[in-house]
């Protein structure tokens, strides 16, 4: 199977379209980027999609599919998102329907696929400038918590920025925000440094989803809009159907991590 | 009536709305942001909307109206497109059909209103930076080429990246990178440095659109995306309506240069 970290993509995403890696795809094919996989309905899909441009942070879009096509031909040419992620959530009227590993059942000619940036993109940004990733270090989920912070409404979707969490010590603070302020694409900047209360978090040990992680004497919690945002907005609308990747189970671009970079 | 220069985006409106102010808007509420209008029936927005998020340097979107709304929200809260902006242009099917000072005849609730970013924000950026901007040194429109670097199609919308072009001097070349970088949601960093040819540009002194300027010994010519790509795409589909700014006669926002700054 070779080295999964330093394969091409269109390799992984062959294995793992004839079921041959089924599992999460942090640290596969180092260097390119990896998307969160949002489906719906073609008539959710404008109104999503202007959503996503009226809140770039918390969704930052990195290719839409034509009306019924699966392939993302921005970022990788040729991939179907029918089956080249390893594990999908189907999700019928904001309920948790299935767990599949391919999409052969549900793919229909009026759905649309939204790929949008995930955080890892920004964390291998933070992590080659020797800023410290808690959650990695323990090995564990990132912290997210639902914010008092509204995004802009669209349509039938609005609702709060869900943030993740890093502890970052106070000397790197600053470096922390120059370095992911470089991939608006994935995240970018964040959205908020210091006082959890400020953006209506009222106990930083008790995350919404996640995991908690140690926050150390001297480190500040630096907060970051998430791509569970998304998610999150569109499940409120409990459309009759929605396909998401599976969490952690990725999709895994043609595109590198620094073609994302503003400059 | 003041000092234009200096008066708060919403007295300009205003001055505006009663058809006080039918003339260019060059220079009027400085360092406020002015943007490109482009209203299509609602059929067509979603495609659109694609079309500019898959094309973001020719295509800077600063808001959307929702259907049927005149209010662009993000930028100018209580503002009224149908109203604010000096001179309109109504194409019919791809032709012009009239100039007019408001849209009260022509707005229905199928309508949708793109704002995009529009170059006098990044030319602001590069005067603050004692750089040269020839055309408004030689009182003329700046000049724009037909490139050969396709548009990434969607839907129904396609075509060739339109450019400007600023003769730079050589050794400014670098800074004007750097600070039109800055600027990512009004075109942002050029698209390209030096040979027109390597574009698909025959005879720069012959621009396609606006006004040829002198380039100087030791200047090299730097190409910006430019916002007359959308108009001449979707003109291409020949829609049964669309309305534009008149050249030169933008909408004027409450939000400044600065806010749409990446970094």
């Amino acid at each position: 199977m070779g080295n999964l970290s330093y394969m091409d993509p269109k390799d992984v995403r062959n294995l793992i379209r004839q079921n041959n890696l089924v599992r999460p795809t942090a640290g596969i094919a180092q260097g390119y980027t990896q998307a969160n996989l949002a489906i719906l309905p073609k008539e959710l899909a404008y109104d999503f999609l202007l959503f996503a441009q009226r809140n770039p942070k918390p969704c930052p879009i990195l290719d839409v599919t034509e009306v019924g096509s699966p392939e993302p031909k921005m970022v990788a040419t040729g991939a179907d998102l029918r089956y080249d992620i390893p594990k999908y959530r189907v999700y019928k009227k904001g309920q948790l329907h299935e767990e599949v590993l391919d999409l052969e059942k549900y793919w229909t000619k009026d759905l649309v696929a939204f790929l949008l940036g995930c955080s890892f993109s920004f964390e291998t940004a933070l992590l080659k400038n020797q800023i410290p990733v808690r959650h990695i270090e323990e090995n564990c989920n990132v912290p997210m918590y639902i914010t008092n912070i509204e995004c802009r409404p669209a349509g039938v979707f609005s609702g709060p920025i869900v943030v993740s969490m890093r502890p970052i010590p106070e000397e790197m603070v600053v470096r922390a925000v120059q370095v992911t302020s470089r991939f608006p694409a994935v995240h970018g900047a964040p959205v908020h440094i210091g006082s959890p209360s400020s953006i209506g978090i009222k106990d930083i040990s008790k995350p919404d989803f996640g995991d908690p992680v140690t926050i150390n004497p001297g480190e500040v919690p630096v907060f970051w809009a998430c791509g569970v945002t998304p998610q999150a907005v569109a499940m409120k609308v409990k459309p009759d159907l929605m396909i998401t990747h599976a969490p952690g189970h990725m999709f895994i671009c043609d595109i590198r991590d620094e073609d994302l970079s503003a400059f």
